[in-house]
């Protein structure tokens, strides 16, 4: 598929060696849709999973001060680059481009396994939030030089 | 929430009177994820379904040529301005906001329904494709007058 | 779909009569799979919505003891009466055909919405958990009470 | 847990060796639902994950005569023996127990990877179906062979 590209889209795609955290993904069969390809909010759903483990790694929950406190995605985008069909497996990688006074940005590319190709590339602004509160908290310095340790070139 | 808005971002809020197309979403109790509100990926399926309903509704399906031509997402957007939780009944508003040579730009807007407070808001593009041939074919001029008239105002 | 019957399996279908509580529920385009029609997993989603509206509206909550406390399903099956897909309303009927000791068992029938033809019928078993304790509840007297209210005649 | 089990219910726990076919399927975070777990509609998605990868593995679709031919699940059950969180890998193990005329049953269990800890089991009717004409076709000869050689002791 090589579809028009909306003004102010993505000039070029990812390269594997821009990020800094992976995670495999194996598509399962409910991924598709009744087109016969991955739905794309399922490419949101890897997004997730490759930034919920990367968090996991990184030991991010430390920081909470409270059980009610965690990361809250605010704002998501992907370009779906090729269609994808059950049975594929699937690396999501990550790295962190922005780190701002309460929110910072990931970046990610789904490439087919072991391959160049990729299936799609998004982004995600995420804030800590203290979820009782409804409230974005400022990134506290441990935290800042936590997310530093895998920022990774921007697109 | 009011978390910090990305650079680039949307600058503010929509309005209902922007919108051209509506439909109900009724938020269902799988759709929130372990930390009690709506997981994000869901509010893509929610503009997913104002879509597919829109599709359905102006009949864009007869410019089929054959059944295995339609509608491609290539690139989708969301901004999750509040957190929902169920039981909870929304809706969604739907505009087209560009229209060029081989896709086009849809916006939409997540309302609590019969409310102004959005809950999140976004947008998709989409191509016409032949899935055989993995490519996006030109908009005619028939599907351009078509989507002409749900043009709305952009934000 | 006249499918040929497992052993054992329910004599026959359900009738609207039957059902002590009601859910309508809204096909979503993402619902079906790429067989073109919906998921399997998706008719359990269903009765989920049914059960927890169900648990909503008699206000099974108040019995908790604390927030852990709660209904887990323990069982679950449904039998596939008619491929649905979208767009389609349906209606879920709910009713209550055992009350035990520490666990209860809802029977379901999910139609077209305003009229007899059964898409779908199954059944759940629910216990009153303590999640922290992962143990089952004795169902006390004034839950019991409640329960009864929605007994239903088992098909 | 261990719940109240219904009348009728699985007397035993299955066990490792009674299985002919296996699938590791990796829990994603986004399978918990709001108490914190794997959603009980998710145990059915990866029951129909091991039941995809097995007809793929052996071969099962060269029985089409046309692309409107396949595999209709007619009824699905599933036992939830144990509260599953991410992160976590599980290992599902199928084996066919019947095969009928029309249908066959295949049975599972969802274990732990690496151990005998059983999380759920299940079983699932299938037909061999003609979409188009909504019609269950008989097994023949060949695909029933084909069948009886994944054919596993029931529990």
């Amino acid at each position: 598929m090589t579809p028009a590209r909306p003004p102010g889209g993505p000039p070029a795609l990812p390269t594997r060696d821009s990020y800094t955290f992976w995670l495999p993904v194996t598509v399962r069969w409910a991924d598709m849709d009744s087109l016969g390809h991955v739905n794309h909010a399922k490419y949101f759903t890897y997004l997730e999973s490759a930034r919920t483990a990367f968090f996991d790694a990184v030991g991010l929950w430390r920081f909470r001060e409270h059980p009610r406190q965690g990361i809250a995605v605010v704002q998501a985008e992907c370009s779906f680059r090729q269609q994808v069909r059950h049975p594929a497996e699937l690396e999501v990688g990550l790295r962190v481009t922005r780190i701002g006074g309460k929110s910072f940005t990931l970046e990610y590319g789904i490439f087919r396994k072991g391959t160049d190709e990729v299936v799609g590339d998004g982004s995600s602004v995420a804030v800590w939030m203290d979820f009782d509160a409804s409230r974005a908290l400022p990134i506290g310095p441990e935290m800042r030089r936590l997310l530093e340790a895998y920022r990774g070139s921007a697109a």
